[in-house]
C-alpha cells in the first residue's frame, strides 16, 4: 500500500503564483467565497479587499487581519488586485463596475446573471481586448458545472437544444402544489418562508430569473445572441392545484421549462409552465434543485443537475473560475476567447401539444362549442377530461390538443373570449414531448 | 429582429491555426471522430493521416484525399501531425505509441481508458515535460463531459465522493433481467445481440472496465492515485432474477454501481452489483446510459447523466478535446497541466447495511442458524423476506443486515460454509444509503 502523502486536507488547488482577489458584495454568496477560500489551504487565491455598503456591519473576524475592509470601489480599482468578484447583483452599479475593472486590467469573476444576459458580449469583448478573464459560471445553475460542460467538454458536438429547470424557486413552489395540496399563494409563502423566495417574487415566479440564465445557456451552449426582451416568459402564478389533479390523469407533472431549441435558421426560446411527463428527467427534480439536458446532433441527450443555488453551491462555481484565472495567470497566456454568437430570428411558433383548462359556469353544449371552435382553427382534439366533485358554477375541465402553433391555438381561443359560459380565461400550456 | 448570419451550420468552432490530426485505430469511434470533423466546417482541425492495421480495407471514400493512409506508425511519429489520436485500445501498442507520439513532440488524444487508468500518471508527466496536451476526456462517459466537470467545473470544491453507473453493458443486462425478468445468461445474449456486450463479456460483467474508469475519476475528481487491481471488483454473473423479486419487496432495484469515496485518510474504491433504491438517480438509469453523482462538500450532489458509449459519443470527447489542443495551441501558451495526485491507503471496511440471499434445502431451524451465527459476529437483521411459490430444494430467501462491515459479515459467512442445508453460496451485495 503506498503511503500517505500530508496533502490530505488540500488535494484539487496546484500551488500557483499569487491570485489577488477583491470581493465586492459580501451578502450570501460573498461570505462563502470568503469561506470557501479560508476552508482551504494551498491555493493562489488570497483575498485581499472586501467592498460593500455600509461594510463596517460586515465585518467578520474569521478573514485575514491584512484584507482591506472598503466602501469604496475607487480603492479596489485603484490597488494592485488580480480579479474583482462582482457579487452586487443587479444592473446598477455592477454594469459599470464590471466594465471599469477590466478597463483597471482586472480580470472579473461574476455571478450575476442578469448583468451576463444583458451586456456578456460586449464585457466579453472588452475582457478579450485586454487580455483578462471575464468568468460566468455562478450564473447559472449554481454549483453545477454547465457552461464548463456546454463550451468545452461538449465542445465536439453540435447541440441543437438546451431545455432545464434553471430557476429553484418556481420548482420549490410548484412541487409544494403537488405534494402538499397547496394552492399557489400557499406554496409561495412556504418558499418565503423558507428563505427560497424573496418578498418580491416577480423574478422568480414570473420567469425574469430563468430567462436570464436561459440567455446565457444560449450563448454559450447554441451559441446564439439572444437579447432577454426577446425570451417567452410566462409566469407560474396562474398554474392552480386543479392542473395537479389533471396533469396526473395525463401521468404527468407541471414544471417551470425553460427551453433554448434550434430550429433550422430560428431559435425558440421559452420560459413556462410546462406539462412533464413523469418519466421525464425533468419531473423527478424536487424542491429547489436545478437540472439541465443538453441534446447534441452526435452525443444525443446529456444530463446535468444539482444544487442550483445558495451561498456555497455559488461559491463553488465562482472559486472554479477564480482558479481558472489563476491557471491562465501562471501560464502567462492570453485568456481564452469566447466564441463569436450568431443572432437569429426568435420563434414561438413550433407545433406542440396543449393543455387547455378551462373554468365554466356548467350548462349543455359547452364541450360542443368548444370543439367545433378548435375545428374551425385546423385543431385537432387530443381528449377531454372532466373530474367529478366540483361546483357547477365553477366548474374545471380539461382539453388536450394534438401538436398545434401556438398562434392557432390563440386564434381559437380568441373565438371563445367573452364567451358567457367561461367563468375565467381559458390557462394553456406545453406539453413537453 | 436581429439578421441571420451565414455561420448557422457552423457555430461552435472558432477559426484557428490548423491542427493536424492523426487517427490510430480506424474502428467504430475513429470513423466516427472523422465523420465528425467533415460533418462541421470553419474549425482548425484537419485530418491528414489514419493509421490502422490492413489499412487497406479501412479506406472510404468520404474523407479529403490527401489524407495519408498507412500501416506504420513511424510514418505518423515522423510527420509533422500536431495532435495523435489513439484509439486502439488496449496497453499494446498503445502504451508504446503514445509515448513515443510524445517523445516526438505531437499531443495526444486517447479514449483509452485501461491505458490511462495504468499509466495516466507516467503519460501526464511525459505530456508536461514536453509542453504537450494529453487529453483522455473520452475515457469516461463517453460523451457525458464529467472530466471537464469534474476538473474545471467543480475544481472550487472539495470532492468526497463519486459515484455512478460506469458501465453501460452492465446496466443494460441488469435492466433486462430487471425489466424482462431474464436469467442473467439470457440477458448477456440479448446485449450480445445487440452489439452491446463483446463475445468474451469479462471485462464488462466482472467490473474491470469500469474499474478503469473509476480509477481515472479517483484521479481527477478526488485527486488520489489509485492503482486498477487496488479497486475491489465483484462480478454481476451471481445477480439472479429472484435477487429482483426481493430488491422490489425492498422498494429497490440491482446497479453495477462504482465508488470512489474519501473515509478520512483512506480512500474506498469498490465496483460491484448493488442494491439501490428505486428513488435514487442511480436506478432511473436505464439501458447503456451513464450516470455520475459527485458529492462535494460545498456544492452537494452534482449529477452528470448520458450516453456513456458508442462511436458519435465518444467522438463527441475526443474532438472536444481536439478542440482544447488547438485553443492552446492558437494561445502559443504551455498546455494547462494536471494536478499532482497523492497515494492513499485503500479500505473496503464502511460500515453498510447488506443483502444476502441464502438457497437452501428448506427444513425447520435454518432461519434460527443463520440468525445465531450473524448474532454471534454481532451483525444486527435488519428484515428476513420469503417469497412464496419456490420448491423446498431449492428455496431462496433473503436477509438484510444493519450496517456492518465487509469483515464482519465475511467472518459470519464463513462460520456458515459447508452447512448442510445450504444448496449455494449465499450471495451477498451492499445496500446504498
Amino acid at each position: 500500500m503506498a503511503t500517505l502523502s500530508r496533502q490530505t486536507e488540500q488535494p484539487r488547488l496546484a500551488a500557483h503564483s499569487t491570485c489577488k482577489i477583491a470581493l465586492t458584495g459580501f451578502g450570501t454568496v460573498g461570505t462563502s467565497v470568503a469561506r470557501l477560500l479560508y476552508a482551504r489551504s494551498g491555493h493562489p487565491l488570497r483575498l485581499t479587499h472586501v467592498c460593500n455598503r455600509e461594510v463596517a456591519r460586515k465585518k467578520v473576524d474569521w478573514v485575514s487581519s491584512d484584507v482591506t475592509w472598503t466602501e469604496d470601489i475607487e480603492e479596489v480599482l485603484a490597488s494592485d488586485v488580480d480579479v474583482v468578484v462582482e457579487l452586487l447583483g443587479g444592473l446598477k452599479p455592477a454594469h459599470d463596475w464590471v466594465r471599469r475593472a477590466l478597463q483597471s486590467h482586472k480580470s472579473v469573476v461574476t455571478a450575476n446573471k442578469q448583468l451576463i444576459a444583458h451586456f456578456g458580449s460586449e464585457l466579453l469583448e472588452l475582457a478579450r481586448n485586454h487580455g483578462l478573464y471575464l468568468g460566468f459560471g455562478g450564473c447559472v445553475a449554481g454549483g453545477v458545472p454547465l457552461l464548463a460542460g456546454l463550451h468545452d467538454g461538449l465542445a465536439g458536438d453540435r447541440l441543437v437544444k438546451i431545455r432545464g429547470i434553471l430557476n429553484g424557486t418556481c420548482n420549490y413552489v410548484l412541487t409544494r402544489m403537488e405534494q402538499g395540496g397547496r394552492s399557489f399563494a400557499e406554496a409561495l409563502r412556504e418558499a418565503q418562508q423558507a428563505g427560497l423566495a424573496e418578498a418580491d417574487p416577480t423574478e422568480d415566479v414570473d420567469g425574469l430569473d430563468a430567462r436570464a440564465k436561459l440567455v446565457i445557456v444560449a450563448r454559450f451552449g447554441l451559441n446564439v445572441d439572444v437579447r432577454p426582451e426577446q425570451v417567452v416568459c410566462r409566469s407560474i402564478r396562474n398554474v392552480k392545484a386543479v392542473d395537479f389533479v389533471y396533469a396526473h390523469e395525463l401521468g404527468c407533472t407541471i414544471r417551470q421549462v425553460s427551453t433554448a431549441k434550434l430550429c433550422e435558421e430560428r431559435i425558440y426560446v421559452v420560459v413556462e409552465p410546462t406539462i412533464v411527463s413523469r418519466s421525464s428527467p425533468l419531473a423527478g427534480v424536487s424542491g429547489a434543485e436545478n437540472l439541465i439536458v443538453s441534446t447534441g446532433d452526435f452525443g444525443g441527450d446529456t444530463i446535468f443537475a444539482g444544487r442550483g443555488a445558495g451561498g456555497d453551491p455559488t461559491a463553488v462555481a465562482v472559486v472554479s473560475d477564480l482558479l481558472q484565472v489563476a491557471r491562465c495567470r501562471s501560464h502567462g497566456l492570453d485568456w481564452p476567447d469566447r466564441l463569436p454568437a450568431r443572432s437569429c430570428e426568435v420563434t414561438e411558433d413550433l407545433e406542440l401539444p396543449r393543455y387547455v383548462r378551462f373554468v365554466v359556469r356548467d350548462r349543455v353544449g359547452i364541450i360542443a362549442t368548444v370543439a367545433s371552435i378548435f375545428a374551425r382553427h385546423q385543431v385537432n382534439l387530443d381528449a377531454v377530461l372532466q373530474k367529478p366533485g366540483y361546483a357547477k358554477s365553477e366548474l374545471p375541465f380539461v382539453i388536450t390538443l394534438e401538436p398545434c402553433k401556438r398562434s392557432q391555438l390563440e386564434a381559437a381561443l380568441s373565438h371563445l373570449e367573452g364567451a358567457d359560459f367561461l367563468a375565467e380565461t381559458p390557462f394553456t400550456m406545453s406539453i413537453l414531448q
